[in-house]
């Protein structure tokens, strides 16, 4: 609601983000630590991802179900590596119904265990792979520290778990499936992620493969947006997952899991926001248009008020979504700050004049002052809209296109990439290092191998650490 | 997936119940005591039924927020009567992040109290009201007895909560909102409900009114499908919820709050079902059509194969949702059991002579056998299985409606009450009593007062137990 001055992106990144989230009205604090209350209009801004995530999950061929919430502690401990990855983090009932429980329940921190348990019961013979399933839930892990949206020890996400008769399919699932978080990111959310592999030192606890996209921030940090693993067989063989194969011989399934999480409304707020506020991509923002009526008088107000409804009426039914800003007492100018802070893309303004010569005043939040203004006639608006509203879409896109090819830079040694994450910005550069060489980079650079991009160079180079042949490169960066 | 014999309801509906929600692949059970696992076919109904009831929300201008899972214990103890209520259903979580914590987490029962705390950050002035919010959600209740969908330890609902500046605005939305859920219960999920008050013994902890609205299963027990709160000022006055009205003045802001669960998936199943297993209503159903293929040999096959893609492509075309049973390995005869055991509204066979002919089959669920089955022409095939479908839609409401008139009948001695209720069925009669009589009678027969309706005779009569003179007749049922 407020529209007061914000702390600039270049003076704090993290106080410009903080303060965003809750004057755009995305969200506000709860009294119980490290979790969220999402608003409504952060929580619209979700189901618009929800929305473009689930469609692609049913096209290809998934199904949504629902699982406990909570998880018995013996479960969490079958597959040793997963449970050492999530023990710190879980919140765990001991008391229920008044009772000790006889054996303690974790809250989900993810559910590849209690679903692989169903999997177990579900898959006898090669004719019940694959199998593909999706879950949308709220999961806890109780993180030391937490941020909004990036980091809560609640959080809304969707994971898919998948079950499938060999490697390779299990393979082309997780790729399948981070292609589609790309294709959202990309194509609705206009965040120009890079899709790579997880170094094992950095894959999910349990996994064979993680696969992930990973977006680059306004502050040049990277931010993980969603991951895709294939856990080969290590959870199948953990909960005993076996299927008949077409020759009679009992194998054991290869599984997946991929999930992606309200984390993404974090990268939008920080891919795309500027020192006004947020800037919605058209595809999932809220309100593409806000129409802010302009008036001095009652007569004034009576007949623009007219042209207002007319107008709400004509872009409604050519199905963009819109809200009209009738409030009293606050002035036009107010209203659009207001807006600017809210990132809606385009703002349509109509005055006394405007009603007289049948025209209206559009603004693009993407170019914000004069620039950004034109003056059209009412007559075909909506499919002006439109085109705007696609132009806004790709504006933004290009825009966070570009700054993050400007952001990375080729590194050829370790003091060329201790230097570039000082600066800001991501290390590109060949690798051969090990597993403690990272630890050690982390340790003393507080950078870390964001992933191996499928887009390689090709050929070798030497690894900028050891000096090594080396078949790779791979993003360093500082990450949230 | 499995097709075998289920018991009859007639005898024994509750084994009818458990069975037909397994074979019909609703649900599975699950590790965890009382929770289930909603396997897809089960969720795509509860999707549906999210569906019906979200756009309704939407239309009477609630958004959609999301509020903590834990609520800190000494929130839930503000309002006493409320707390009185949940307290023995409570799950808690003592440990998290591998310490013991100092102040114990409950897993919401229910989110009056974490939201009333928001609400009064969030309400000044009456500009601020009303304040309309809806949560989906899951919740935990510790429940000793529980029965797929019907009562689970955890379950999904939506649980809408707003403020008011007057207890005639909060009356208003309270009864607006029941009246939502009648509507979704009687158009999409052609449950003929009825509507009604609680008596004070029967409303929920710390409201003023509960509204209801009570079903007939088909073994005559009621179901209460959904509810409706005026809260009054009680959580105001426990939250300190205050607004400055017109005149400046501090007053309390009178609050709502209103459920409906994944019980709704147990009131479709026991309303419409029969012995071959589930009838869905149209509107709600994940398939409103299946088409099963019927063929000898591969070149039978290939010609049906053709007829199938292409009226598949047509019926999807004109907006009905659909699947093709392309097993193989299973004759005809199992795929359209399987299909009247998951309740699909509408089959469509297609073989050979189909092929030639340009004719095709269709069987109704709710008449199977021949009466319910016609040869139709392919041309025009999307226009007729569109009627077709409303007229399931349609025939299942008015069976089940008939059904329910013909179970409740009028009763004016505690004798008669007693005898009806041991027969089956619901009694209607004035009521004079108290809330101690309610006790008395619950204790001696197993009903209770399932709602003060509000279709009334008018005028007055005795009161079916005291003899005294009463304002209003009840209706009286066993209850799950």
């Amino acid at each position: 609601m407020a529209s007061q001055a914000v702390t600039p992106q270049s003076v704090d990144f993290s106080a410009w983000y903080n303060e965003i989230v809750y004057k755009a009205d995305l969200a506000d604090q709860s009294p119980v630590r490290g979790c969220l209350i999402i608003k409504p209009y952060g929580y619209e801004l979700w189901e618009a991802i929800k929305g473009g995530l689930d469609r692609r999950f049913k096209a290809t061929g998934h199904q949504n179900a629902y699982f406990p919430l909570f998880i018995p502690e013996s479960f969490l401990k079958r597959e040793a590596e997963h449970v050492e990855g999530f023990s710190p983090e879980l919140a765990v009932v001991t008391i229920a119904g008044g009772k000790e429980l006889e054996e303690p329940l974790v809250v989900r921190p993810t559910s590849e265990t209690i679903i692989m348990d169903a999997f177990k019961q579900w898959i006898q013979s090669y004719r019940d792979l694959p199998l593909l399933i999706n879950q949308w839930a709220n999961v806890v892990r109780w993180e030391l520290r937490t941020r909004p949206f990036l980091r809560t020890t609640e959080f809304l996400w969707q994971e898919g778990h998948t079950a499938h008769a060999t490697f390779e399919e299990a393979e082309a699932e997780t790729r399948q499936m981070l292609d589609v978080y790309a294709d959202f990111a990309m194509n609705d959310a206009a965040i120009p992620v890079i899709k790579g592999r997880k170094t094992d030192r950095e894959k999910f606890a349990g996994a064979m493969h993680t696969y992930t996209i990973e977006a680059m921030m306004r502050d040049r940090k990277a931010l993980q947006s969603g991951t895709s693993h294939n856990l080969g067989q290590n959870f199948a063989k953990a909960f005993g997952i076996q299927y008949l194969d077409p020759n009679n011989q009992l194998q054991y399934a290869w599984t997946t899991s991929w999930g992606l999480s309200t984390r993404m409304v974090g990268a939008i707020v920080m891919t795309h926001g500027d020192d006004k506020g947020l800037r919605l991509p058209p595809k999932v923002a809220p309100y593409q248009v806000v129409i802010v009526p302009i008036y001095k008088n009652d007569d004034e107000r009576a007949a623009v008020e007219e042209a207002v409804t007319r107008l709400a009426k004509e872009l409604a039914g050519a199905g963009i979504r819109l809200h009209v800003d009738r409030r009293d007492g606050v002035s036009p100018g107010f209203k659009f700050n207001d807006w600017e802070m809210r990132g809606v893309p385009v703002r349509l303004e109509i005055g006394p004049r405007d009603v007289e010569k049948g025209t209206a005043a559009l603004a693009r939040r993407d170019h914000p002052g004069k620039e950004g203004k034109q003056f059209v006639e009412q007559a075909g608006l909506a499919a002006r809209v439109r085109d705007l509203l696609d132009d806004v879409q790709a504006s933004l896109f290009r825009q966070a296109a570009e700054f993050r090819d400007a952001n990375i830079h080729d590194v050829s040694s370790y003091d060329e990439l201790r230097q570039l994450v000082e600066q800001g910005g991501w290390a590109r550069g060949w690798w051969a290092g090990s597993g403690d060489d990272e630890a050690r980079i982390k340790e003393e650079t507080g950078a870390t191998i964001r992933c191996i991009p499928f887009d390689q160079p090709g050929g070798g180079g030497k690894c900028l650490l050891t000096g090594q042949a080396a078949e790779r490169v791979v993003l360093f960066a500082k990450a949230y």
